[in-house]
């Protein structure tokens, strides 16, 4: 009973089209809704501070293959990246639901590991299973987590936070995750191609493990608190950095340069986008699925951060306009261009 | 590479039983989180009253057919289905997010359809859409909503409340849901036999209605407050009046009678079932997605109520215990049982 009309393909628009599409057409009418749509996370009021919400789904097929993911990393990662989107709003994550679609082919015991993950990433981020939904589905996995956090008013970081002069900030290494996922994808082929093939994964350890169970970046959320840093503007980094760092350009109105030779990147990942014929940093700018902090600070914050862990400074917020451009060791500004997300 | 062991098939459980199974080993850690897993929706608080959080799922295949299904009716319905359980927590519905994952056969103009309906859903109910998030899937449409809604401290209502001699009320007519989809079986069979045939749906416009687009009943939450009436306990009907009522059993530890002769159930439905050749008692019973609210009041508030539009008293609460029956016009005793869900 589908209407007759115009039919426009999905791909056309892709993730953020649509978004941005939906967005257009919602209003706001509750006075305790303070952030909806556009953030890492929608900010409610309760009057006794502000609560982070968040969900996102995860697709079998298109998110995760479970000819070599374990369940239980899948658990983990399901609550993990959830809560990384808490901690971009500068909020610590209280409490999710989960809702599970699976088929028939899943056994009480698979779901039992699935839970062991999820359960596994309360204990360590300290959050609480408050509820959800176990429904069937004619074909496959589809997981959707919520995550409720709680920040206070003056801590809040939003996207459009950043102003003139900020430094830009990034924790850990990037383009791991992206690199895990490659090499699991060769092992999966040799070993279809060769049954009797062994995966050879001991090598490639924390590139696979960065894929399969990422963690939320919370210790830096209460390094930075120790440090007695707000940082102007946060955002997880699960597109890729190019693409995020283009979200805070255009949340804030501000043009950013970042320079490729301080990306951080680890010497793993560097070998191994060699040996896969890849760029780096391109794998660093675009792969996605790293889930570190991406954060502007003030200036005057410089010499509370410096001596931070795992915190890579990377460039400068400019002035006022709406570019980002990656300065190479030669001195081009090459315009950075978001790969973001095309499933469709 | 999943285990090698035991595997048990999900279906010797059943939905409740996979959710006991998971809330056996859940932890609350936050004193912030009143009530995890167990009731319409977890009870958050927030410092200044109470936060309610709710979360559904709907698949297609499982929970719809897009066949006699408009996707905006479906936006509607899934906005819906999660508002009724914020409030079947006696809470006023205050945002939602809306994720998404759907196959590349959907158009642009079909996701619009689709919030079409939850844009309608968030004007007649009050509520912002605040987030979600937009996926591809391998095939069909999943649709997973969290709905939040705010509740003072002393309006809150959990399922557990109930206790001896409060009478058992329930919004509406029951089984008019179940029918409907009954009727767009039969219709969508005689059209796939001979697509020629129209199909034959205006005589059942309320069955359909009910089925294809439910109302959560805010209408009802309003007018108990207006009234001055806080239910002892209170639940939405989602898998038929059979299944809530030995919820409400589960959570109080109190026993309870409801009348056959009080079950409230339309004309049309009486008459459709018949047509149907199904037991009309059966329909309201166990039917299910009516939608309505189930809940329980003090002896003395019945003056209160007894006038209310749309309120039927069905029964009460008798003593401790652990049983729910339904008493015939003869007299008889018969024990409910909960069909409840089983989809997997």
């Amino acid at each position: 009973m589908e209407k007759e009309g115009k039919k426009t393909e999905i791909g056309t628009l892709g993730e953020f089209g649509l978004i941005e599409r939906i967005n257009k057409h919602t209003v706001i009418k509750n006075p305790e809704t303070r952030k909806g749509i556009g953030d890492d996370a929608a900010i409610i009021e309760t009057g006794n501070g502000l609560m982070a919400v968040t969900s996102d789904m995860l697709v079998e097929g298109i998110h995760f293959d479970l000819s070599y993911t374990p369940l239980k990393h899948l658990g983990y990662k399901s609550a993990a990246v959830n809560i990384s989107d808490i901690a971009a709003m500068n909020a610590l994550p209280k409490q999710i639901t989960v809702n599970l679609a699976l088929s028939n082919r899943f056994s009480v015991e698979a779901v039992d590991e699935f839970y062991k993950g999820i359960f596994l990433a309360c204990e360590n981020y300290g959050v609480d299973l408050v509820g959800g939904d176990m429904s069937s589905s004619t074909s496959g996995l589809i997981i959707s987590i919520t995550a409720l956090g709680g920040v206070a008013n003056e801590d809040v970081t939003y996207r459009s936070g950043a102003s003139e002069n900020d430094i830009i900030c990034v924790t850990g290494d990037l383009g791991a995750a992206y690199l895990g996922l490659q090499v699991l994808k060769r092992e999966k082929a040799v070993y279809l191609a060769n049954p009797d093939m062994q995966p050879e994964l001991d090598h490639f350890d924390y590139l696979v493990k960065r894929h399969l169970r990422p963690e939320a970046r919370m210790d830096i959320i209460y390094e930075l608190k120790e440090a007695g840093v707000k940082p102007t503007a946060m955002i997880d980094v699960s597109d890729g950095l190019a693409s995020e760092l283009l979200h805070i350009v255009k949340a804030s109105g501000y043009s950013l340069n970042i320079h490729s030779d301080k990306i951080p990147i680890d010497d793993l990942s560097f070998k191994t986008a060699e040996e896969f014929d890849l760029d780096p940093l391109t794998c660093a700018l675009n792969g996605g699925e790293d889930y570190e902090l991406l954060f502007t600070i003030g200036q005057s914050d410089y010499e509370k951060i410096k001596y931070l862990n795992d915190v890579t400074l990377i460039g400068y917020i400019t002035g006022k306009g709406t570019k980002a451009h990656l300065v190479t060791k030669g001195g081009d500004a090459i315009p950075l261009t978001a790969q973001g997300w095309h499933h469709f």
